[in-house]
Order: C-alpha cells, then structure tokens, then sequence
C-alpha cells in the first residue's frame, strides 16, 4: 500500500449500519502525522459501544464512520517524531485515541477523563481529521496511544482487553480489588465475565455474579466466580446477601434496583456503574451510604498505564477472555449475532489475509 | 444528688413534645455501671435530629425521652473501670454513646458505622437500659464516649461541635479538604455553617456556598465563604459554576438537582449528603459519574477520634460556631423558634445554675 492510499474498511453510511448493513470500502483515513503510526490490523474486538455508535444511540454519529475499537495490529509505518515504537511491533489501541496531554486529568496520567478525549472513532483527531477504528485492514493514528501487546499473550484474547477488558479493571484497581475483598458482579455479559476474570486475576477473597437468572450461573462459575445470585429466582437475595461486599460493579443499566444493590455492600463499600448507559440511575435512598459510608461511582475506560499493567497481569495469570473470532469479512453477521445476545462473551473479528504477503 | 436519684430533664411523652410541649421532671437513667461518668451537664446544642425525634420522623420514637446531643459538662461520677477520666474533667458527648468494640467498623476505628451503635438517646445501651440525651441537668453513659473538651475552648463553641460539627468535619477530612481543594456547601444552615468553617479552618483554597435564595449570602461571606451561588436566582448557574469545585457537602435533602450539582464537580470530584433524609434521592444521570470519574457519597456523624481531632483544630484555629446561648428553661420556646427557621446557626441550650452550690 502506497502512503496515502485510501484505507479500506468496514464503512457505515447510516444508522441502518447497526442492522448489519456496513459496506466495505475505501475511505480516508486521518492525514499522516510525524506523531502516528500505522498499523497492519491483525483483529479487532467487537463492543458494544460499536453497535450503539452505528445506531446513532448516542446522539447522531459522523457518518460514513468505521467503527471498533478493540484493536490489535502490527505497525508498519512510523511518524518521524515516533520514539518508542517501530515497525514490526505489535500494539493495540483501544477506545481512545489522542488527549490534549495538557488539562489536569492528563497531567495525572488519567487521560481517559481528558475533557478534549478524543475516542478511537466517530471522533475528530486535534488535526481536524475524522477517526477511524478497526474493522478495516488498517488503522492510522497517534503512537502515543498504541500500546505494546506483551510476547505470549494471544491477539484474540488481548483485543477485547482494550476496551472491555480495562473498562472492569481501572474500577477494580481504583477501587481496591484485591486479597480480602469481596467483589460482585452485577450483569453476566462481556463486561461482565471481565469483571469477574479479572476480579479473580487480581486475587480477591470472593467473587459473586449477580444475575436476574440463572442461565448463567454455570459460565460465571466457569469464569471464576465463587458464588451466583439470581435475583428474579429468590426473593429474598437482599437479606441473605445483606452487607456481604466491598465491591460491586455494575455493567447493567435501566431500572435496575439500585437500592438493593447497595444493601449488598458491607461498610465502606462502593458501587461503580460501568459504561454510559441512556438511563437515568434509579431514585435511591441515601440511608445505605449514609449509615454504611458507601460510595457511588462512575467509571469510564482506563488510562494507558492501566491498559498496560492489565495486559501483564492477563499475560502473568494467563488470562484469558472467553471469545469467538469470526471473520473479519463476516462482519455484519457479528453485528446481527451480536445484537441477539449470541456471544460467549466476546466476538473478535480476524483479518484472514493478515501477515500475507502483498500481492 | 445522691448516686441513685432520678435525674431532671426535658421529658417528652409523645410527638406533641416536638412543637414545644416538653415536659420538665423527673426520669430514670441508666442504671450506672463501673464503666460509666456522670456528668453535670453546663451546655447543650439543639440539633435538627432533636426535634425529628421527637415528632417520631424516623419512625415511633421510645417516649418517654430525652433529646440532646450536643452536651458539654463536666465529670461528677467516675466508674471503678474508668481509667482517662476523673472528677471535674470537662468532656463533650455527641450523637453516640455506645458501640460494640467488636465488628468490623469498630476494630477499624470507625465506630460510627457500628451495625449496633447505640445514639445518646431513643436508644438502648448493651446493657437493656434507654438512653437519654442532654436537654437535662445531667447525664450518665459509658465514659469511652465522652471527650475531653480542650481548655481554652468555649463550652458555647465547643457543644455544638459535637454532632453538627463532626458530622461536616467527618467528610471534610475524609474526602481530602485542604489546600488546593475547592469546596461547595449546599445550604446555609446550622449544618452548612459548620462546614464553610471548617472548610476554611483546614485550608481549602475556595469555599462556595450554594443556597436557592441570596438571603444568607451576607452571613456565608462573613463565616469565610469565597463566593455565593443563588440557584434560585441565576438560572445559567449550572454553566457558569461547571466543574469548578472538588468536593460537594450537601446538607439538603428532597428534590435538589442533583445533576445540576453535580456538573459543578471537577474530575474526581466528590458529592457528600450528609444527614438522614426523610426523601430518596433523586433519580440522575450517571454520565457524570462516568465521564468526570465523580463519586456520590454519605456520611454519618463521626468517630471519637474525629471529635477529638475536630475539637483540636477549633482551638488552634480560634473557631467559632455562630451560637445563640439559651437557658435551659426556654427549650420549649427554643425548639419553636428553631422550627421557624430562627437560629443563626446553632442553640445551645445553658444549665444557668450550673457551677452553683449543691443546696
């Protein structure tokens, strides 16, 4: 491929996209800078937030957009300013793309709180140029946010990791996952069965799925689990888990029972709400975190130092997130099998020809 | 008075007390134990849960009872058990009287957050007696809850301190106020007061005051405040104020707007509801929390070392609670002037023959 030829990809035009109705075709990628690399897409991890974006869910998307970003690739070209990274690598890039590198959640190296974010695609670069993500064959962007996939650890199981995998880790470690906490899990889905790998990987005393069935209650005690509650099958799971927790984080949204939850958490405890969910949180009473000093929090993706210290712990404990890689070329099935609750518990889409020589 | 004597005090049979219909005669406190001081009590501060107490708002109350527990007075009786205290020492006992020693909250020095924490009065002490507050010529209770008030520190100053004090000192301190820190306090009332002082007293570099009206903005200026937002009065309040504190102390309840509050936190920022609302809080987004890596917290009174450090810093700072000393033959008329919204910021309440000969 020439320099500036147009990248191709997964392209939607319209909402419709979400439907599984992308296009593959050429596009143009963000304009070259001596800050990007360029990168040999080998897969990409399918999100949720993929499918939310194509639909316009969270407000009208950019159209013709290319989403995903859950990327791992090898880089094949190097901006002349690009000092860590050279040709050959293997990086990923996950759901953000650039910071401004100058507000003050950047300089705490918290840039995923950067007000001036801009995310892996259906975004604008500093530049003014579009973003793009990976379900292409290429990906272009700044080096400063492709981070170095450790030898040993596989593509398929380190792709999701990029935005699913550190969307559960920066609240487990920010909120003390570790020996002698008590972690639940509230949603048994992609997030989910992050949450409780990595709950695990991190050592925590106990790991509880909270789910409204049981159907899967054997998948999360597979994951690593030590407990399962189902909540639309026993009432009275609040009392019986009464002040059980120290952690609870939630990957679910909608009108959930929000207090209930909190009645799960043991003194000090916190509830962290993943994700960016359309739904208001539920009214609750402030009894529970005024009488147990607990906490409500918000958290968002994770920072590059997170992403990095979480792919060495998934490589250290061999980690490794149940996915299903599916053709890159079979994308809008994905989609489709996606929005029908099909995955266990991660798609990841696989360039075929990748590593091929070019014709 | 002889070891056995009833004591006298401000009895309220029913819910009527609440409106000024307080009794003045005799009751039976707790059996005294080897553990326990006695004290004559020289002050008491009015709290806002005093009289919620007394209408039975948290639920029926024990009638016959005694509230107040704000008192300042001075050792009479010292059990054979006691070992810090003796005879004529000064001390202050708050909202808590009693805990367990045992669970988890207490071994961590966080006994306000004992799961059987006994309240200085609508409560039961370990062992089966009521207890009985300090709207009284004296009190009697385990000695492990009574603090020693430093010299030099007004009792007028010093009673108030004991719950409406630590209970904004508590957050304060555990949610990082200091310098650098920028601090909003919604509501300027006996609670909202404490905490623009102490907010100031531990250095925070700006302290905001946030009411609907600008009827106390003259007042929150002069206790220390840095600026003042009417909500009620600017209605571009939201945006104009955006992410400009670190920590809110809320000391309102019912339907605030939460979000809106929120939006005025920075990046790890922190909103603290204080007290025991009667209402749910209301419903909010939570992209906030997400984006801005925001926390909702609660807080409830504070620990004995809190009050004791509390009480340290408001001699060193030369703090003082803007009191109105009251005898305590008035409490009836004092409890309906507080209801009308009268004290500017605190009662307390003045044994006036306190010091006086035994007859």
């Amino acid at each position: 491929m020439a320099p500036n030829d147009p990248f191709q990809g997964w392209v939607a035009c319209d909402s419709s996209a979400a439907e599984g109705n992308m296009q593959w075709r050429a596009y143009t990628p963000k304009s070259f800078q001596e800050t990007d690399v360029e990168l040999d897409i080998e897969m990409c991890g399918v999100c949720g937030s993929d499918i939310h974006t194509l639909r316009s869910g969270w407000g009208p998307s950019d159209y013709p957009l290319v989403v995903g970003h859950e990327i791992i690739g090898k880089v094949s070209r190097v901006g002349k300013d690009v000092k860590d990274l050279k040709v050959g690598d293997r990086v990923g890039v996950g759901a953000q793309s650039e910071c401004c590198e100058a507000c003050k959640p950047c300089k705490m190296e918290q840039e995923s709180n950067c007000a001036a974010m801009v995310m892996t695609y259906n975004g604008k670069h500093q530049n003014g140029d579009k973003s793009f993500g990976g379900y292409a064959k290429s990906w272009r962007g700044p080096a400063s946010f492709a981070i170095p996939i450790p030898d040993g650890l596989p593509s398929e199981f380190a792709a999701p990791l990029m935005c699913g995998g550190v969307t559960v880790y920066n609240p487990l470690v920010t909120y003390g996952a570790g020996p002698g906490k008590r972690v639940g899990v509230v949603g048994v889905g992609g997030l989910g069965h992050f949450a409780i790998l990595f709950a695990k990987a991190l050592g925590c005393s106990e790991v509880v799925a909270i789910s409204r069935s049981s159907s899967k209650k054997a998948d999360a005690l597979e994951l690593g689990a030590d407990r399962f509650i189902a909540t639309g099958e026993d009432e009275n799971w609040p009392s019986t888990n009464a002040s059980s927790l120290d952690l609870i984080i939630s990957t679910v949204s909608g009108s959930f029972p929000l207090d209930q939850y909190l009645s799960l958490l043991d003194v000090n405890g916190t509830f962290v709400q993943l994700g960016a969910p359309d739904d208001p949180l539920p009214s609750f009473s402030p009894l529970a975190l005024i009488l147990k000093n607990l906490r409500i929090a918000g958290s968002l993706i994770g920072t590059r130092k997170q992403i990095a210290d979480m792919l060495k712990l998934a490589k250290e404990t061999n980690l490794k997130a149940w996915v299903q890689v599916r053709p890159m070329e079979e994308a809008n099935q994905v989609l489709r099998d996606f929005e029908k609750g099909l995955p266990r518990y991660r798609y990841v889409l696989k360039n075929g020809d990748f590593g091929a020589e070019e014709p």
